[in-house]
């Protein structure tokens, strides 16, 4: 399979999704070699374009290029040209044109990524870009959720937080729908979106509801969300007591969640706030296998875009399908 | 050809520049291979001392770097112990004795990488010291105009823009000088150094105006300067609106520039100002070309500096001279 | 020689430090190859997490990390969750979980290194934790007097100036007593840490005083220590003159230095403060050694810990012990 970019899951089939994370299988194996290294992508350059913080989103990516053998580069908006008022066409075109093979950029404007992939040409993985979408966390939480649960056809995840403010919500409802999950969305009355009841992916298999208690016994997964202690202050937020309170996963929550389900959490984690402490570090926590997750889906992504049919005397056939690619110190025998 | 160092165009012969040029034109093809990388400088570490931010030069620097198979480490004064007063002498004392190979150097202080040089004994390329120079953007720029109007003798050049501050021009100046170009230097009264017709390189073959009109039906190359808003402040600078009126590549001066001439600008533009939009995207501008060039030129230049003379048993004939440098895939098998 | 981590100098034994430099010695040979790399670490990640600034320290470390050729990844607190309030566990854990291999933890707190290697159950190098420890730099330290003065057993070395902030007195101290040295420990009375006396490795082979002037004439080595500036407003400092005058390694004192004895100094130097420039610059002077010999014992500390019991078929032995590692070119053969 070749993609050419991943700016959104909208669109990806439910047959890509599956490529991608059993792509993403055979690249966690790569992680447990003597040699932890692939050469599939060797004289690529990945420009790491963070035009917003987020370190562990940047080391993910960073790694995951590295481990697939690609040359990275970051560039952060801090102390460039940017900051002194180039244009992001002027910024991107530019880096694009000292000849790199794609960016993988975060953003404050929702579409930014898009729009660097229109001006350039060049393919783009968007790592978050405003409140429109994060598809490798979707596809990272569907990965780390599918590892232990299996087939997420007809299981129920419910997405719980701040709706209004996430970025994720949207990119993993539709990753889940697309897999065959039900999904229950569940979040404070002022932090549900206005027209949420209309949204495209917000379908027959899809609930909203504003009570976590009544949901909490009947999920598979529980994602708890992220609560941006910046936008508290706000007005409409609940206080921190009232929000744990309602909509925390408390720790007597956890008892009276199924024995068999997980919880999410995209970190880092408020422990005490959205979470408390025994459920983060329960046996049930799945929070420190997305991370792991986070690592193996990146590469399947990098390596599905910038690794499709390599012309034979460039890189034999088994450097570049995952299933085959060898051991860096064989391939080099 | 074996280069010690590159602190300034200054005494490289025209043949030194050509064959710089012509190297950075095979440099360019690796770019187009499947496996954008050469082993040149396998084992050989370069360190990026930026001790004034410039997030282009150092990202494209960086670049040559890796397509060579260098290692780099980046050094950047902020938060260092040169931020806490430690002196320069002992910065890149420190640093040269950790067994680096080499520096790129970059600092607000005219001569700072001759003297880094100096101190020590190792080969230095000058990024870009105070108002003095900037070789490699020399180098960039009449390796653009040659692609596009082949060889540069004879050819009219007009440089238009803020000389006094500007610390491309003096480089830029003797390079297209040396390759045997005719420079117009056009700027604003205030901003034409005084004793300018007195540089060494302003000779016969060089004329001094501050009238951009009668020049532009007249040249095969346009070079803008960027105008350094926070230098505007300073008094003696022309209003925004007086210096695109006066010395701004306008869409009115575009139609009068001759069909096959091009543009040139270092960047970050000011789109508006110093160009307008309709000559920055134009298909006679170089503008993106340069930032290409960058790459190949830099690569040729750390090439020259750093891979003279290989002895046979370390790395093969092949690897190391750039016309027979293999695809990596080929060169490991 | 396998360690499990390097977190302090106490409890390594005499052998293990002697094998630790003896090794450094074989790494520093790769630094004059002409592909100065091993493959030892090839496809093994290392995290330098920097809690707190030390560019020298952190280039040290990335450069015999690269020379292993291992991959490297930067943590910097700054800009990431960690400013945002996570906890330096689930930070460590976070990182942890993406698959790395270990990390070089610099942090203010002491224990801090110790801490993550308990919650992440991988090998943690100490670069620097509070007024701990600091073991690298004593082992560097030790390897640059060695490589001057022969076998320490007997040597008479001198600490010298404000031994109660200083993180690297106790690493330096008792590693010099377990390599046999003799050491004097010279600070102003101020600056003596009250219960030095009592201190586990202040034993027979130590001796303390406040006068410089008595044990100039009758050491080996002369370790002066940085003086931090922004720790001298605190009110039990001497002046900057007073200091100098009493603890500082002045022109005069120099001239009743044995011939044969060596200066040390971590740097970066207060030059005219704790250490005259004639001092610093003197042929006696170890203090770019000292640099140059980070490198090594770095790569010799990686080595031990990374490198250990390779499998036959991931990697030849030659590969992986230093004393037999080949050139990378003739590795790849």
């Amino acid at each position: 399979m070749k993609l050419p970019h991943l700016l959104t899951v909208d669109g990806l089939s439910r047959s890509q999704i599956t490529t991608l994370l059993d792509t993403a299988v055979e690249m966690e194996a790569v992680g447990h070699r003597e040699v932890k290294k692939i050469p599939a992508l060797r004289g690529v350059t990945i420009v790491n374009a963070f035009f917003e913080d987020s370190t562990r989103t940047r080391m993910s990516f960073d790694l995951a290029a590295k481990r697939l053998s690609a040359d990275t580069m970051a560039f952060s908006s801090k102390g460039s040209s940017t900051a002194k008022g180039e244009s992001l066409r002027d910024t991107v075109l530019t880096i694009a044109a000292m000849g790199v093979d794609g960016f993988v950029i975060r953003h404050m404007g929702s579409g930014a990524p898009q729009r660097a992939m229109d001006w350039t040409g060049l393919p783009v993985v968007n790592a978050g870009d405003g409140m429109h979408g994060h598809p490798t966390q979707a596809l990272l939480d569907a990965y780390a959720m599918r590892q232990k649960l299996g087939d997420l056809e007809g299981k129920h995840v419910a997405i719980v937080g701040d709706l209004f403010h996430s970025r994720v919500v949207r990119s993993n409802l539709t990753c889940l729908r697309t897999l065959g999950a039900k999904v229950t969305l569940v979040a404070p009355p002022t932090l549900l979106p206005q027209g949420i009841r209309e949204w495209p992916n917000v379908d027959d298999g899809v609930a909203i509801t504003t009570h976590l208690d009544d949901v909490v016994p009947t999920v598979d997964a529980l994602m708890m969300l992220r609560v941006q202690r910046e936008r508290m202050s706000g007005g409409f937020f609940p206080s921190e007591a009232e929000y744990t309170d309602g909509w925390g996963l408390t720790r007597e929550r956890l008892t009276r969640l199924p024995e068999h389900a997980v919880i999410c959490h995209p970190g880092p984690m408020n422990r005490g706030l959205e979470i408390a402490p025994e459920a983060a570090d329960n046996a049930r926590s799945l929070i420190l296998d997305q991370v792991n997750a986070g690592v193996s889906v990146r590469m399947a992504v990098l390596f599905h875009i910038f690794a499709g049919d390599p012309t034979p005397d460039a890189a034999p056939a088994n450097d570049s399908t995952p299933a085959a690619a060898g051991n860096e110190n064989e391939g080099s025998k």
